[in-house]
């Protein structure tokens, strides 16, 4: 028996996240029939491998886009303003990893664990979240059913390669001239578009993406709007702090969460992580067992530990969560939400 | 004019903070009369040099406190427990930088710039906070005289010298050996004392001292007791969250605090902390000004910045304090401890 595949559209196949959706079809046996390698003008020719064969790079421009089934955009949030349209015009549909439309009404914001369903509301265009926010909801999920989420307030540790290859590279190369005593230019980091830029080597920089009028940086701003968006909760009461640290890959959140209902113990919040879709826990504190982003990179899982009750509120808990920022974070999401969409029968 | 001096004892005086007692006492040109630098038997006999003149370390026992006014301990908390009476019971006051004594009710616990006036009830031996906590409460103190302190949640963002300079060597190798791809067998960190050892660099590691029964770390029930104590808050609702990162020196924290009066707004807050003492406003978003663990190295000051008004709550706010863990963490906070004994009238 033959299975249905796709001409499937990788836009902005030569970046980290795009290396990581390639990777993720292929591990994950997705149903491609014809895949099309989109990149900016200046990466078009390059030729990349895939399951075994070579493929060239196209330049991503409109008529890219005839025939193809589905495409997964991570070029940046101006490319996908420009080309996701114009994609889904010639009967595509989109599954977009940057931050363009997720705030849109009338674009889904989906993490399949958490809000599949709203696949069904979908017009051509699915936003995948945040790489901060989908680990997080996908921990909060089987609480929230359970206990109903009230606050939350979210302090993060975030990998380097969330802003790039480059970002990666810069690391590496200023950690080097660090222990040679060598001096170095920062270029990239915080965020590449901002004015300044300081050392990320041995150092913690609280600033992910640019400042807003409020204060929050936009990063913040994501993780709290996103949030709200995917688990349906307008209300909620969240607050994040975003911070970037010398790691390569593996985003970590110290979460507190506190519920409107119940009190829940160490070990109830643990037997619902323990079967929760998509979730691993680990947390032996006594055998000093708990996520780590060291032990988190390269796997899809969203790894849960240090789980605590608020010494002063019955109602609250504190928790550890780690992901891989390049795969649950972006590339598997966003593969994730195009096997939901054959599931649904939307592809 | 001739100033009274003092016999000084500075005990682990070859350690990471010993060696910071040493410089502190001199940049603070403390008037020191006669020096004792005192270790474990195996550093007994190494020369250190302090001030232009050369000293030979002794061996910490009970009779090297004969005739010591002051004694600055840093050698871990066995040492402490040992031999803090002992320079006692000969005379001389103890400022101990160890968790020996801090939460024992007999013992003031002590951050100058938020209880000074608790050395008058010392009995001989006055403890030195742990360093999160204190620049902690250094930033809270001019918060809460305001508009009283109800609610604190901190994830703190900790430098591996806070575990010693061997610790500090891990990191520096095992960094050099995954620069490298070269194996690497980790032997000390998160917690040398504790039974398995993690990977400290390019990760995050959730774990800061040993585990206890309700699942937090020593360290973190040392910031929520500690703060309770210094700040005379028995019922702060306070939680903590430790995490080690790969940064040298410089411990980070981001505190979310509410408060029982008033709703301070960011400019309210940035007045009281702009001239509150030992501390600098490092607070200007739009210019990407804000404090980070490779600025703070080596300054006295604990840095706040990133103020943000809570979204949700009018009584609440988010900030970033940053501080050298081995100076006001640790040995600047021992030695502003002794000048407040001396303008006390107390040594």
């Amino acid at each position: 028996m033959s299975q249905k595949t796709y001409h499937v559209a990788v836009v902005g196949a030569t970046g980290a996240v795009g290396q990581q959706m390639l990777n993720t079809l292929k591990e994950k046996n997705f149903p491609v029939g014809k895949l099309s390698l989109l990149a900016s003008k200046r990466s078009a020719g390059q030729v990349i491998a895939y399951n075994g064969e070579n493929y060239t790079i196209q330049e991503a421009a409109p008529e890219a886009f005839e025939g193809v089934d589905l495409a997964l955009f991570s070029a940046g949030g101006s490319v996908s303003k420009e080309l996701a349209h114009e994609a889904v015009k010639r009967g595509a549909i989109v599954v977009d990893n940057t931050s363009a439309f997720r705030m849109d009404p009338n674009v889904p914001l989906v993490v399949p664990e958490v809000n599949e369903h709203d696949l069904k509301n979908h017009n051509g265009i699915i936003a995948n979240p945040n790489c901060s926010t989908i680990q997080m909801v996908v921990a909060l999920k089987p609480l929230h059913e359970k206990y109903g989420l009230k606050k939350v307030i979210v302090s993060t540790y975030q990998a380097v390669s969330g802003a790039g290859a480059k970002a990666v590279q810069e690391l590496k190369e200023q950690t080097q001239s660090i222990l040679k005593d060598e001096a170095f230019e920062p270029s990239i980091m915080p965020c590449a578009s901002d004015k300044k830029h300081y050392q990320i080597a041995f150092n913690a920089v609280p600033q992910i993406d640019k400042f807003q009028d409020n204060g929050y940086t936009f990063e913040e701003l994501k993780m709290m709007n996103e949030t709200k968006k995917i688990m349906h909760l307008e209300n909620l009461e969240i607050a994040a702090t975003c911070v970037r640290l010398p790691v390569e890959t593996g985003h970590s959140e110290s979460v507190y969460a506190e519920f409107e209902k119940g009190t829940p113990s160490v070990q109830d919040i643990k037997e619902l992580l323990k079967t929760a879709e998509g979730v691993t826990l680990q947390d032996v504190p006594e055998e000093q067992i708990y996520p780590m982003p060291a032990l988190a990179a390269g796997l899809p899982d969203v790894f849960v530990g240090r789980i605590r009750k608020d010494l002063d509120r019955e109602n609250a808990i504190h928790m550890w969560v780690v992901s891989d920022n390049l795969l649950k974070g972006a590339a598997y999401n966003s593969v994730q939400i195009a096997e939901s969409l054959i599931k649904l029968g939307l592809l």
